[in-house]
């Protein structure tokens, strides 16, 4: 009964993504949503890939909260439109809010569209938002054997984001094991390893997200 | 309607958790729900805590995660009864799960239970185990900006440790804001500075888990 109920909210949600997609399609708006625990530096990556690009491409954001409008702020300040949802307690962001977002958005003006979700490793996998692609990030004080304890969205992500690379020295990660960890069960995904505080690797990345984009 | 059932969700899981509660009462076992964010550490505080007490105090484990055994692998080098549950995809652990895994413990031979939940900031907070006390860890790395994007979990808690204090060097994590934004929402909640990489803080940790254990 529960199952059945979660599939029906899943079936709504993902209706709804493809009117987001549709939307996006038409307006020829990248998107990418970004996925990870609390504190893993989702704004960080989304701050550093907007200075890396946008004298290129044109950028809007979305940032997902369950409250405040903290990211909203911080990412204001580089000077791309940017619209705070806050979920109200929900874990995770659905295709109906992004889509309202979206109404707010000048999504004539935008090239390309960051979707920060609510800091969580587990449920934000479930609900499509209208993405081309799933970035997740991990950060590497967070340990090096997350991929099998929190299957789904590894399994799921496009790209993968070993972040705070700086912190290696301090903490045990065993770059190698994650890569190989990662690869028994996603041969697509990208991983990159950078650090926002010394700028190593988001050339990199931002050269990934930049070719990522509809032409 | 998503809302009701919801709720109806959540207190078939109170029924549950109070059953679970009676049980534990009738056995006089403290049991403590250990949240946080994946990779903040639980595990290894809870092993400190085995090792810190387990002279004076039988200790029991249950493990949650939504797949893979390596946490209760972990924990069993340390001799201790311990149960792992794996949730298949759910975010978090619910009371009737606890409910199965305390069949399978030794609960006359018990005084202390730690619970490791889900690694999950959000989910865990609205689902009742059983337990006494709630502890919620957040480490350093994962920054001091936390208590206003996650409200729900920093409200309940009983007790706060702030994790990989030997970090802090390395990451922007003020110390005192982070109080003062716990004490604005929980003023109950004790706060504790702990490393489990040099054993900082972990005795007087150690000193307030045994305090709350029931005589």
């Amino acid at each position: 009964m529960e199952i059945k109920v979660l599939k029906d909210i899943l079936s709504a949600n993902d209706q709804i993504a493809e009117r987001n997609r549709a939307l996006l399609d038409s307006k020829k708006v990248t998107v990418l949503n970004v996925m990870s625990s609390p504190g893993s530096g989702k704004t960080s990556l989304i701050m550093e890939t907007i200075r890396a690009l946008k004298k290129k491409v044109r950028i809007g954001v979305i940032e997902g909260d369950i409250a405040s409008s903290i990211d909203a702020q911080k990412v204001g300040r580089e000077k791309v439109p940017v619209v705070q949802i806050n979920t109200g307690g929900e874990c995770h962001l659905e295709a109906g809010q992004v889509g309202r977002a979206l109404e707010s958005l000048p999504l004539e003006k935008i090239d390309l569209l960051l979707i920060e979700n609510v800091g969580n490793l587990v449920c934000p996998g479930e609900f499509k938002l209208g993405e081309d692609k799933k970035v997740l990030i991990l950060s590497v004080p967070e340990g090096d054997d997350k991929v099998h304890k929190y299957p789904l969205l590894f399994s799921m992500a496009d790209a993968i984001v070993i972040s705070k690379i700086d912190l290696l020295p301090y903490a045990n990660f065993n770059i190698s094991a994650f890569q190989k960890a990662v690869k028994g069960m996603n041969r697509k995904a990208r991983i990159f390893q950078v650090s926002c505080t010394t700028h190593q690797g988001i050339q990199e990345w931002a050269e990934w997200v930049r070719s990522s984009m509809r032409q």
